[in-house]
């Protein structure tokens, strides 16, 4: 097994991309493609010792897609950059998936591009893990397709259900559709028809969940359009670090305060790393004939060492026979994007 | 001037809620129509002193509507309820604003049949108040509408900045369309299209906001459907509420922490004021003939004073008149539910 890592296009530069696969690598024995300027990864490899250099490999791409690229824009003119350097790798069976803390569209463009989808599967998607105050949650989708039609929803549920079983070790996760009210006839049109098809499958539904149970932990699995999970992501993103900026301000405007955290300084830290998206490593692009994960452009080597750990579950487990075996016995729609 | 207040169907009781009028009566000397229960009412007033006694006036109700009434049963079955005798009272001129903390699908139900919308406003929607960074922000829709057409987003954001310009003084508010991307093409069908007529119209646009915004303090409008504004409203309130909890077990669970935590008291009781929605009063109902506040079940006796406070500026202020004057001015569609 190889995971692939794009080295180019985060925000933090490659440097701290490339000590995330070495930590991988050094500590779980993991082998590691980087794709990227050959020059940068040799220079950030070091001297990484003879058995890291065992484990990884570089891939050299001439090209770098940046943020202010659009997707087409990296397809058409970019055909040698580290994104379709690894997916081409992929597409040739040479890597077993792909991690890239780059522009995320381009990467969604070029999954689809090079991997193609899964069988039956109408809309690929994202599917994100949230911290809860009992176990983690994930929703899908979290910023792929903006207009969905219910049986996309369905899917969803389903893809997501089985990567949460992968990743949590639930067999049966709850799976919540995400509505303005728990009763059968809230919500808008999309929601309640998707409500009827969720009934009917073999997912273990628990009918429409509000914005407020998604931190509860009584949902495993939030099941929504694109549109409306991208928004709940940035969101928790950004009320999360407003928080954090209010109690700071709060706590630097007293001395006594200031004191106190001295006492408390640990509980910050565990505080913080408990809704670190940092711990979770990438956001799964579930639907495609391949394994892609997308990680924040601000991903430190523990974010990226997580992913890549990830990466190498979702193979060792095989994410996608899983979620076609659900497909098949979850009277999900065959084919077509209806 | 006379404010209507709902003393029943709240979480806390009559009792907390009648606390909120006298503290508003005696404090700014603002008179009172309190609709109920007569007999709690009277308990709970007691012996409030002459100034109160004069500046509140008790409206018998023999019916209470409950949480699991739904809109359209609470209007045909509770025709003498406190809400439906409130509205009567503001439909006659008796009462200038209604302030509730009940079941909020009824009072929006009650506001519709009672006073009716405003002259050219296709759909009334409910307004709400952020926290942020730096001034408070206000989004519209938070959960009125579940399928708006691209028309209604642009008379939420001539609502809600006629709104927010008389409670925060800034008579130009930068107005924000909630999308996942700040570029012209980013977001569903409904976002492309209501963006160019809010680019047309005379409100201070700014463009596509992203969820993260919502918080920073850059952006003091924000435009979505109810749908979408609803799942925002419930999210927040539940990460700040999970993230609270998180770090009082963090607390709780190491001795040093506990000793920081009591010079670092004030601090946590700031910063709660600070994200209070208690502090904010109601959300006002915009676009109906009259004015409606609903507050959150609850709401305590300082939320209900602010809510009080804040439909008295309300009235005061003209908000009505505002909106009419910006629709005229802002090419708004003329009627019609399009």
């Amino acid at each position: 097994m190889i995971i692939g890592l794009d080295a180019m296009g985060s925000d933090l530069g490659p440097a701290e991309l490339i000590a995330g696969a070495v930590k991988v690598a050094q500590e779980k024995d993991i082998q590691v493609a980087i794709a990227g300027d050959e020059a940068q990864i040799k220079a950030a490899l070091g001297s990484a010792g003879p058995k890291v250099s065992s484990l990884i490999e570089v891939f050299p791409a001439s090209q770098v897609v940046t943020m202010s690229d659009t997707p087409s824009e990296a397809l058409r003119k970019k055909k040698d950059s580290s994104i379709a350097v690894l997916f081409e790798l992929q597409k040739e069976g040479k890597v077993d998936a792909v991690v890239s803390a780059g522009n995320s569209g381009a990467v969604v463009a070029s999954a689809i591009k090079y991997l193609g989808r899964l069988a039956n599967i109408a809309r690929p998607g994202i599917a994100s893990v949230f911290p809860t105050l009992k176990e983690p949650a994930v929703m899908m989708d979290v910023g792929a397709n903006v207009d969905c039609r219910p049986r996309n929803l369905l899917q969803f549920g389903i893809m997501s259900s089985a990567y949460y079983s992968i990743m949590f070790g639930n067999p049966r996760p709850r799976v919540g559709l995400l509505s303005i009210g728990e009763e059968i006839g809230k919500g808008n049109q999309q929601v309640k028809e998707a409500r009827k098809l969720l009934q009917n499958s073999e997912l273990n539904f628990i009918g429409n969940v509000e914005g407020g149970d998604t931190f509860q932990g009584n949902v495993d699995v939030i099941v929504c359009d694109g549109f409306v999970g991208n928004i709940c992501l940035k969101l928790s993103e950004g009320l999360a670090e407003a928080l954090f900026k209010m109690l700071k301000d709060e706590i630097r405007s007293s001395v006594s305060a200031k004191m106190g955290c001295l006492f408390a300084r640990g509980v910050f830290r565990n505080f913080k790393k408990r809704i670190d998206y940092a711990e979770y490593g990438g956001a799964p692009l579930l639907g495609m004939n391949g394994i892609t994960l997308i990680c924040h452009g601000k991903s430190d080597r523990t974010a990226i060492k997580n992913a890549l750990l990830e990466a190498s579950e979702l193979v060792n487990n095989k994410v996608n026979e899983h979620i076609l075996t659900m497909l098949e016995s979850s009277d999900a729609p065959k084919g077509g994007d209806n």
